[in-house]
């Protein structure tokens, strides 16, 4: 059986609207402009009609696809899923999708998916995966793919980017120990490959000084990863070294807990015996023994004015790279306290 | 200027291997029958010499577009990543990307999010956003889109799910406390529009009945949703009623966290004065005051098997509706005791 091919008009008739409402309904990027009960009846009756516009077809001829690549490190680390939502949420908005994947910090692993998605002709990317020094996105950038880097960001080349303040983020947490009294205090620094294992590093170092201790090499150690096993291994070093201290700045919450583990397998008492602060105040952690005290860093908000960003550049593909960074703030829980108490 | 298109044989010779192994390196769908350095260099290759296939070009021709929806509630929610993670990296085994969504329970907007997928031509969907009634997953079942359900299922038509045992769950939370020497056991279920909650407040009353409890009517309460916020409401009216009770099944982790935060605020103790049990073993539940006593369901796995069943669908699309049931598992913590220690 063949029928004549359902048009536009037979849409609109079925969903009581306008010709140009219904277009504006079936148009990924202009569907906001419409209501979204309007919009929900219009695509049932395309659905009930068997229409559907071809956006693959307007693709070849528009070259826009209408999906934005996303590439975090792993998206079961509790920092990033509220970050992809910011993204996912600010695409909805106009009509965009994105397509995810997971590099796990593996170069090999990142430049496979960047070029399966650019086979799949996303229309730029959103990356939570730069590294310092990140060849994928200096040569992408060189080569005018759009990109916007959220979280992280590149040292190498001028590239958009929506971060924390990172250095203010280390700043915080070192007033905040001075603060309460301390003054031997330690720092379990992120990896240096990330633009927010260095800035916090540095403003570790900073703030020391600027606050008049003299910061001990002794009781700066960098973890080999952000996460809860290298934070718990780099914690036994610092440990089993010579120097003496009474507060940890851990590079993040996940290092953090690394602390936590190793502080319960010892006997050892937070804050009694050491204070500890995080970096990022990932979920749940008013929940832990002790409520972990650390710096709040905008996720959502990074993820709404990096993808805020994608947009400005697909619109005006000659602007010139920005850094937007986002302030932290101090959450002060039960993990930190006077020294000695 | 204008060059001569850059073919398929330069790619090769650049990247210094056989022609066929740079079309299956190129090709997201044999990509993964190529070790992953050869097929880097090879995409290097291309991308070097401005070469690059177009997908939408011959998704036109073989109807396929070698993308996946993936349908979530809430990606903040600590369930779903893991599952994501699972279907992403099964995938990415056979060069399929995933394009990915938040409905927030919320029905229009998932048929936004659905139909916006659908005029992107993906092949197939991953849902774990089912309802036990839902018009939409009845509608495009109806209409031959392979489509599989995760974590969650219908009960109002045949499809294919991957789904954990939840029954099961809520009879070995049951059996948990009734050995610790609980008689008087409190449910707070989850809401029963959702197969989880449906089958775990079954299995509670049913597993009651077993050992030889009566369920108490008083004792049994629906949450409106499976949420901290929501759990902590109904808790609170559970304690203003007029039943005793020294355990709690709770219908999942965040709702177990509810019962947390109200017995912080009324200086109830856990487990001393009232056992929790959670349901899901989300991430970090051994961190809280008190680790909570949980069921862990395969998070990961259920998404492998999920992604597994689609990919089946789209090889045989005239495979018959199967339900996948995985096993869950007690994991005793700290927040489940005999009663009246």
């Amino acid at each position: 059986m063949t029928t004549a091919p359902v048009t536009l008009k037979d849409v609109a008739r079925r969903a009581g609207v306008h010709t140009g409402t219904a277009s504006r309904a079936l148009n990924p990027q202009t569907r906001s402009l419409v209501n979204p009960e309007t919009a929900t009846k219009v695509m049932r009756a395309a659905d009930d009609l068997g229409y559907r516009p071809n956006p693959i077809a307007r693709g070849l001829k528009t070259n826009r696809s209408f999906t934005i690549g996303v590439l975090v490190p792993d998206l079961t680390n509790p920092l990033f899923p509220p970050i992809v939502r910011g993204i996912e949420d600010t695409l909805a908005t106009v009509g965009y999708t994105a397509l995810l994947a997971n590099s796990d910090n593996d170069p090999d692993k990142e430049r496979l998916h960047f070029e399966t998605m650019r086979s799949r002709q996303v229309d730029a990317f959103i990356l939570a995966t730069a590294q310092r020094d990140h060849p994928l996105i200096e040569d992408a950038i060189v080569a005018d793919v759009p990109i916007v880097l959220v979280n992280r960001t590149v040292e190498s080349t001028r590239a958009f980017a929506v971060i924390t303040d990172d250095h203010r983020s280390a700043e915080l947490a070192v007033t905040h120990l001075f603060e309460l009294g301390h003054t031997k205090i330690a720092h379990i620094a992120g990896p240096e490959r990330f633009s927010t294992g260095k800035a916090r590093y540095h403003g570790f170092v900073d703030t020391m000084k600027k606050v008049g201790l003299k910061p001990d090499r002794t009781l700066i150690r960098a973890s080999r990863a952000f996460t809860e096993r290298e934070g718990a291994t780099t914690f036994r070093k610092l440990l089993d070294g010579k120097g003496e201290f009474t507060a940890v700045f851990a590079g993040n919450d996940l290092i953090a807990l690394g602390c936590y583990d190793v502080m319960t397998e010892t006997g050892m008492r937070c804050p009694e015996d050491v204070s500890i602060v995080g970096c990022n105040d990932i979920p749940f952690l008013d929940k832990l023994r002790p409520p972990l005290t650390t710096i709040k860093i905008p996720h959502y908000e990074m993820g709404v004015r990096a993808t805020q960003l994608v947009l400005e550049q697909l619109q005006s593909p000659s602007a010139e790279p920005v850094t937007v960074l986002l302030e932290p703030e101090l959450v002060v829980r039960g993990s930190t306290c006077p020294p000695g108490r």
